[in-house]
């Protein structure tokens, strides 16, 4: 039914299962070059709305980049935590978040809306579709350098001016992803912000509908809901 | 330097380099439930912003929702078309572009903005964060389809307004994809559009920036252009 063994099926499903958001304990080794371009190739081989590839990788390791990349996180880190009530703001801030400083390389993904000219298949009637290409590109990278023992973490808390300036991205170009990446000795067995009670995992079965929005498991589909609350061969 | 096994990394690699976008010779036979249940769980094993999970899933077989999206395929496209000059207008329309109707299951991935109330940690600079955290479950579910056999394409030739509808959508939540999964007896070598000689794939080198917007690679990382247009270890 599948071309893949098990054992290749193993290997992608660890890589899944271990990938995780890294903000901290980066060492300080570099990145190997050609693990570098390996991670960039998966990412370049994500699918992309018309075959369009509107995606840029710009890598950073200008400590002068960093830095203010760093001074804007913190901005905006204390801007974003007057929007939650203590205890929670405290917790917040204690939280680490982000390994601008600390990782081997940073990596800003953009997207490019003009590659390729006005007219890309798939994006005419829903023009978001270029942007969510990105994204696939950020997680195939993502699990690619997993698999590299490669940790990354996605910084989300930063001002995009900021970063537009710092970069010299033109005005058509939009900042998606602003990724910090290295080796780690070891992977975290759970998400920081699950180990650290913030939120918890929800179930399966608790984002899956059927037919339609709300729609109810009447059995008819023989996915039972133990099925999905527990059916994890390969995590 | 990795906890990865070179057997590991290949089967992973291998999922990434043979995955496809699926619109053509989808079997009829239905997907295992067991396979259905592996590819949800890897989707809801993606990163996201906050660690908020705010994708859902619903899962469509029948034929009347289908056909209604299947209109609005139609009726989109012809509406597109009008968008590009001949000869490229009626190469256009002779591509097959959706299996809506011959796949075993369409998905739709949805976008819930409210999950774990107004404050998400690291949507607060940047809103659409929330928005890329659903694509990388998407591609998660595109990867682990491909290790199972199973072909995914994914659909946006279609009108949000037809799909909230015909699903039921609360107001709140965005549609992100609309995806069509089943069985394939073979994947092709090269994405549809590109053997359709469309559009042809860029260089990876083409792609990457070094430290700003348009930066050039003046040698001091130690990655060549022969790297990045050729090290494809595991392609």
């Amino acid at each position: 039914m599948t071309d893949f063994t098990d054992g290749e099926k193993r290997g992608f499903y660890k890589a899944i299962y271990s990938r995780r958001d890294v903000r901290s304990r980066f060492a300080s080794r570099p990145i190997k070059e050609e693990t570098l371009v390996r991670i960039l190739h998966a990412a370049h081989h994500a699918p992309s709305v018309g075959f369009s590839q509107p995606w840029n990788f710009v890598l950073i390791k200008d400590a002068g980049t960093r830095r203010r990349i760093k001074e804007s996180f913190e901005e905006e880190r204390l801007v974003s935590s007057r929007l939650v009530e203590e205890p929670r703001r405290s917790k917040y801030l204690s939280l680490k978040l982000e390994g601008i400083q600390e990782s081997a390389v940073n990596i800003c993904v953009t997207y490019d809306p003009t590659k390729f000219g006005p007219f890309v298949i798939g994006r005419t009637s829903i023009p978001d579709a270029g942007l969510y290409s990105v994204c696939c590109a950020i997680q195939n990278m993502w699990l690619a350098a997993r698999t590299e023992g490669i940790g990354l973490g996605w910084v989300s808390i930063l001002s995009n001016k900021v970063l537009r300036e710092t970069l010299g991205l033109p005005e058509h170009v939009v900042p998606v992803a602003y990724l910090c990446l290295g080796h780690v000795d070891e992977f975290a067995e759970k998400p920081d912000l699950e180990a650290a009670g913030w939120l918890q995992r929800l179930d399966l079965a608790d984002v899956v509908y059927f037919e339609r929005w709300d729609g109810r498991n009447d059995g008819s589909w023989g996915v039972t809901e133990e099925m999905l609350r527990e059916g994890l061969d390969y995590a």
